[in-house]
């Protein structure tokens, strides 16, 4: 049984509130790769925090982009800096994080998050963890 | 059964200490309205932080207006926006933040947080997080 | 915007190892109804646990179900017998459970659970509760 | 201010699954009374668990019944089977568990339990604790 | 059974260490007072954090203090900011800050937090949060 | 500066409702005594659970019983046996457990528990543990 | 990339201690596989307990057993009496119960647990939870 | 650097309330040894509980005992049994049993637990969990 | 009994690596004294933090010296400002923060913390705090 | 039975991504050395933040050198400045903090954190703490 939906596509639509400097957090826990030397299951929580310019990521596309990891060799520090590469050219935000924290291999739990700056001036407002959390 | 009570109507009173700029936090962890494109119901908390200037939001009228989106359909990112446009609109605050943190769906967790600045040179005294949680 | 997916009928399916008693836990975060009194709106956890006889309740529709009481007035003592009878009605099966945790009222927590033996000498092995939790 | 609408009096309805013994649980982290030494306020969470037989406890007037210890003077271990007696005054239940948690004084945490069996060969069936908790 | 020994009387004693700014954190879960519209209990903790200039809170006097409010109708907004006004006029600090956690109302949870600046240039060290905790 | 007050007096009051099986749990976090080898500090939570008979133990001779281990040497296995069988000597209790949490010592967590049966017949009713805990 | 490592083999060693009734416990967070209606993929925790008879199950060889199922279908309730009757087979053991605790779909939470009773008489002796989790 | 102090030898104490059963519990986080196969460390949690008859273990011998694994290989199914036997034969309990928790390896957490029972009609009394965790 | 090694007296030893401003943290939750004006003990956690200069505190000896306090009479303002300056006179350190967060009393948790710069310029880098807590 | 595979050599692999700050934290729970003095056995949680530049640490290598501590002595203070050491010694990096929390020994937590600013002018964008724990 193959996955087919899965794609590199990623989808937008546009930003609802261009005029406000607002954040949006997606958090994916369901993140699976593959181990480029050993081919050996990897497993993580993806964390996207953005401050949307024109244009937002539509769900389910972004879904869709994470699953097309699930049969490739991906090296933690690489692919999270592939991820937020991918991400900030399908929508241009004013900001962008993307965090990975991979399950522990060896005894060793590994974290990789990397930042864009698009447009100057921008900076993040809110810790947008939640809350409630 | 339909419920009649909820309404889009913010009812206000006046600000006890306008000499202070003190900040109020309202946590409400049972909003749901409906996902626009599949009539599906969606759930999150929305967590507003405020530095009031001379008028407050009344705790019940807040609590219907919340009610009022139950069978409306909202995108995550406008509906932040516009529940933090409606509020500023009612009690013109020094500051303002919406967050709300929707649950999971299709295995991603969303969280989108808006901010108001109001008077200009008002700064978040302290994070109103709850100190004993 | 009304949700016309919503419907009171349960699917199921075929046990596909119907020569073994074993236990299936399905925990709904979502659920919300009425207030019969209030028309306010009222939320819960539904805990369900059964072992099957000769069908399994499909998720789907489940889902489904449970949607069914959004706009419906429901007192927490009588729901929750109502969707055991319903569940009852649709699996036969040899065991069931339904706990419903409602959301504070009135400063009040309220856990509704009832249960149901079909088949005489079906006791429940294992606390099918989430080891990992 | 003195509160008027507290009583002595509670409340009940028909039970509507009079055929079948299934749990209620009401917990209620809101309780407070005096401390018939030092007239001291004391506080405690209360938690009710029982199976209905004709009657059940009307949520209300438990609350305004637990409200009206407020300016009393309690002992811990009396206060617990006073309520356990009152309540099974009111719903002669099957089976009813009243379960104190009084605060910390004096550097020791009192919790006190107390059961009443009213129908012969009625046992809890499920620890009706909050699964999800 | 009436509670004679609250009182709206803050007594002090002299600050051990004025030459060092340092702060005192004074967490009261056990604060209770009354809706001034329904007459109903209000439950919250009291989170108090200061600077003390010549002058310290006696602990004793603040529980007293913290008691008279038990019988007192209070709107959340307007009594933590008369808590604040109380033990600044008290003991006159350097910064002092009072946040009110509330028991959840209508399913929704409020915190107010206000903040004094005694002597300018004061400003808070460290986060006197509980750092084991 | 000694302490004078504590005492290895348990005092003890009627029994409000001899004619139930109810269970009082009493926890000390705060029970601290001596290395008998190397007269250094031990720190423990103490937990008592019993099912009175005719008398009960007043809360505060407990606590100064506790304290009078402040400068004593206690063996772990030894001093639970001795609280047990001090604690039912003084009211004779129809059941009765003392539970001691030791913090850790030489990267060793112990934990003693003892039990004494009064009554033949009496088993423990319901697990007096915080059931919101 | 594709993994060539998993296998559908599992391999078995002696049991050091045969003598004796005792549990292993084996808890695996990271299983995936697909939905077999949508190929979606789904994320499960597989909690494995058994008394082992003659033989054991050797770690490394369940690892890539529980690999095989990435790219395959599988419904959760036929994927977990399917594991526990291939690990069955592999080692005929006194006593297994096999429980899978599925991520949540469509806002619901599902777990899934079954049991095999080899050598009669074998009954589980202690709770193989974590004790210190 | 050597550690010399470690040692299989197994020290005890008389039983100072040989008349009762009651149960002494130690945790131990602290515990390493080898991966027989790979040579790379292995960490666990070994949890002791016994009803001790005569004799009791211990403390620092105890320590000193599981230190003398550091170095050597130990398959976590035959190591647990082996502990168990070592301590039996030390000091003939009433009733023992071992639990290891090993950290995760391969992304599987092992727990392996066995019992002994001393005296016949010795059942574990209480579960000597700590109470309060 | 009485505890004889206590002692006043603080020993150091040379800072390993005096080129770099690096943070040492300390938590020590086993620090009881006496109330002054009760003679009641009273308990807290001690959570030392400090960038060394030419001098290191001896772990041991920082034991005894908290030790040393058993039987004093100490105020909780006071006695944490003591523990400062002691810490400071000994090791004379470029920063040092020292936090008591002492046991509940009279329903409130108090903490207090007090912070000394040696070298001017020096500022804490990161948040010694437990980042895997 | 020897460790023979550790190894004080870190290897290293091309940085990825130069162009951009992004920071890599590896937290490993299982380091254990022994304590220069007692011989004894000490364990920590090794937790390594950094961003690097031309040069990243390979993730086995950097579990082969903490393993190479199992049989050395090493004090608390020395040896997490000489982890950091060795690290930017292997790459060079614009910014690098290594924190020990050690276990508890003397009843006292230890916890040693120092940073190194290779490129001036980096610093550290985001808490790589992870988000979703
Ligand atoms: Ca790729
Ligand atoms: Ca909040
Ligand atoms: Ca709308
Ligand atoms: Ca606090
Ligand atoms: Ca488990
Ligand atoms: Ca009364
Ligand atoms: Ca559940
Ligand atoms: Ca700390
Ligand atoms: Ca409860
Ligand atoms: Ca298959
Ligand atoms: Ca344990
Ligand atoms: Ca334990
Ligand atoms: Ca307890
Ligand atoms: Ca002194
Ligand atoms: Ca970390
Ligand atoms: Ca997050």
């Amino acid at each position: 049984m193959s996955k087919k939906q899965s794609s590199k596509e990623l989808e937008v639509f546009t930003n609802p509130n261009p005029d406000r400097d607002y954040e949006i957090n997606m958090e994916c826990p369901e993140f699976t790769c593959l181990c480029p030397k050993t081919g050996q299951p990897d497993f993580a929580t993806i964390d996207i925090t953005y401050i949307p310019d024109k244009l937002c990521i539509e769900l389910k596309s972004l879904k869709l982009y994470l699953w097309s990891y699930r049969d490739e060799g991906a090296f933690h520090e690489k692919v999270i800096n592939e991820i937020l590469d991918d991400l900030v050219k399908a929508c241009r935000p004013r900001y962008m994080q993307v965090v990975g924290e991979f399950n522990v291999r060896g005894g060793i739990y590994t974290t990789v998050s990397a930042e864009h700056y698009g447009k100057s001036g921008t900076k993040r407002k809110s810790k947008t963890k939640r809350p409630s959390s």
